[in-house]
């Protein structure tokens, strides 16, 4: 018996057409495909020799525990089957891949890793702004609210350091976030928020630090969406300004 | 006389394979093309159509100035041209896009951006490793070493924020962000060197923050590269311990 493999593989922030070219080769060959939630539905069809898994793992619930998404990758990897685990926006960037691949490495399974596009990006992309406009900064920092401790990080540190915050799973931590990044920027640092960024359902917000706890309230904004924070995000906010309904402003305000 | 349109895009890393679906659709349609250093030569393959110009601006030289380049986008995108400036990597990260969307919009010239793959990730999935692991760091910092008044960044608060950094143009300044590293991080930080990620060309070098500047000339490695730095990247140090020379490492130590 032959020993499969295994790719980890990043599918991109949900349109179809921001896979790359590889990924969708390797979508084409798979033998058994381990989706994410945050997937889009309709990439199964690219794999039509795939038999299916869903090991959706929204932060919080534990519909499918790690452990068992990391059995499952075995089991079939050590089949000889071509086991393709698909992620959300590029496998690398949050979302466990230190772990997976330190077990695979473990039990002598091959992996690969395919790039895929980031939401963070998309969200930049919907936005027309640069992430690291240099007028305004020299780099980006991209974040998760949930820290493995289940702690925030250190919301003014980070900030101190100068760069665009590109915040992810922070929705549900809004207010503390907000509150934790007062500290060390003024109300007046751009802000804005981007859900579903680069897909039909796209929703944003843009605003002001200041007002982004009830901006993405008022605006019904919810997860999965990056935040992001910066003086480059005040590109956006000069042009979306429209986007903002005035009634939400002033609730907000 | 229809006014044409410009779509900033990102190529990726240089593999084509690494070009997003939507990309290759957008190239296979465009006009013009004005084309970074950085680009893979093969790209303008996939441009059957397109006048190809090349605008390439390496770090410090000045073979096409800024200037000029947003003067041919608007050239052409006012003949009614579909005019695609492509970029390495992803169109929003570093690489003045924050300037040539605020002039586009200015000319009120229609522009879109179709993300890429930038090379941190490419760097990342060619060492094996996750940018943020989360039994090491919570979030990944993508910075420049060149500041647009030319100073360099504040390397000291850039560590403070107990993110993975990914270094882009610090190749000729290695010494000098080095030490400043070094002086809010232990020698013993892991670090990483990937120049032409993702490429045929690729090189790498894996070791420690305390190594990291004698380690990667003594490997050879040189622009264009990025620098990775932080305990998520000692997974890599880890994994291609094989691939650094020993004489190399002496020569380093």
């Amino acid at each position: 018996m032959t020993t499969g493999k295994v790719t980890l593989l990043g599918a991109g922030p949900g349109d179809p057409d921001l896979l790359t070219l590889k990924a969708a080769k390797v979508l084409a060959a798979a033998d058994v495909l381990l989706l994410d939630d945050l997937v889009a539905p309709g990439l199964a069809e690219l794999a039509p020799r795939a038999r299916v898994i869903r090991v959706g793992k929204r932060g919080g619930c534990r519909s499918t525990p790690q452990a068992f998404i990391e059995k499952l990758m075995h089991r079939y990897a050590l089949r000889g089957a071509h086991v393709v685990r698909v992620k959300g926006g590029d496998a690398l960037l949050f979302g466990r891949a230190g772990e997976e691949l330190a077990a695979l490495r473990a039990a002598a399974i091959p992996v690969e890793i395919v790039n895929g596009i980031s939401s963070g990006f998309a969200a930049a992309a919907s936005l027309g702004i640069s992430l690291t406009h240099r007028a305004h900064c020299h780099g980006v920092t991209f974040v998760t609210a949930h820290r493995q401790d289940h702690g925030e990080p250190d919301w003014a540190r980070l900030a101190a350091a100068g760069t665009t915050l590109a915040i992810y799973m922070g929705m549900s931590r809004v207010d503390s976030l907000a509150a934790g990044l007062l500290a060390a920027l003024p109300p007046s640092t751009p802000a804005a928020a981007v859900q579903w960024a680069g897909t039909p359902d796209e929703r944003r917000w843009t605003g002001t630090l200041g007002l982004l706890a009830r901006g993405v309230a008022a605006a019904g904004l919810g997860s999965p969406a990056v935040i992001l924070v910066g003086g480059a995000i005040g590109e956006a906010a000069v042009r979306h300004a429209e986007t903002v309904p005035a009634a939400a402003l002033s609730r907000a305000a």
